[in-house]
């Protein structure tokens, strides 16, 4: 039976690149008790971090955003990888977005809505969640965005 | 049956503003085996952001002590919205708080103890909770101060 | 029956100081359907937070590994002390680790990884976890690393 959400990825013209795997002994994903919870994710393409610097000075929100877009496909391959099919995910309960800003940068919202988009795109009522997003000093390798979430699955 | 926390709240001389609802395709609770996975709430009545600034320069440790305070009642608010009744709530489990802070500033705990009180005086022990309070560079629409939880719940 | 894992810590040299406990009506750990939920943990020995500063300025790389480690172990500690015999730690869940950042440090997870080695190396496979690594603005106390985390338990 093919994925309905694999296939709804591919009609939205979206790319699933990756997984990009952390180092070990991190996993992308641990799975317990009907919870995936997944390990932040950069916006990295083929390894290379996509979106460098500061919202507020040299990230405009249009890239920054594009940047949570990149950072959601990749924690969907980590989880196409963890769980075997996408279709296993019943609902999307937490993502918390961290942005890097500067002081006066204040739509941290607006960079996360890049993810949030995809994830309500792709499953539809499943993929709407509790969010927060939060200005940040800096993030692993000089990336603009990192997302972090958590997914409820089933067998 | 009237609700006991509601009493509560009344007796405390607390106010329920709200609640602030995210925009779509956001949630502000999403409810899954058993645990309430709440949106980060801002310090925002009717709408406004009533604490905006940086601790150590521009917000003192009283205002931002009480801008904490908001953000917990506008947590009980969509969490009676999204339960129906606050006495479903078992347990507090872990509260998340971010402050904007000055490189110096080094009392976060004292500001999300104003959310921290509010969440004890109203639930007594199911109130208390695992808590980690951040220091951070900035927050949606400027505010100082945003509160994230979760909370377990019962039928 | 004695402890497996407490055996290997010390096989391991390590320590556990503390349990650190935070000030009431915080908790340092809430257990709820098979996960337990640790406060955030701070680079304490004894009270004193044993590494103050800045990655990326007046703490080397090196100082914030050793200071995540010392956070690892005093989660360790309120685990033990919540959960009566670490042996009962089944998985870990998710790690977060803050870091406070320069805003040119990029090595976030080469600090956090000095909590991550010890979770590993005591818990083997059962220590590995999904995490995050984010650059933040300040910590309490002035400390330079903060690191939270959630386990699997068993009976």
């Amino acid at each position: 039976m093919a994925s309905t959400r694999r296939a709804r990825i591919a009609e939205l013209g979206l790319t699933l690149h990756g997984p990009h795997l952390p180092h070990a002994p991190l996993l992308p994903v641990v799975v317990h008790n009907g919870v995936a919870h997944v390990s932040g994710q950069l916006p990295r393409i083929k390894g290379r971090i996509t979106c460098v610097g500061v919202l507020g000075e040299t990230v405009s929100l249009e890239e920054g955003a594009e940047a949570a877009g990149v950072c959601a496909l990749n924690a969907l391959a980590v989880l196409e990888l963890a769980l075997g099919d996408l279709d296993r995910i019943q609902q999307f309960l937490r993502v918390t977005g961290f942005v890097v800003s500067s002081a006066n940068f204040k739509q941290q919202p607006m960079v996360i809505d890049g993810a949030s988009r995809i994830f309500h795109s792709v499953f539809e009522d499943a993929g709407r969640h509790a969010r927060s997003a939060i200005g940040v000093a800096a993030l692993p390798h000089g990336a603009a965005v990192e997302v972090e979430l958590s997914v409820a699955i089933g067998p």
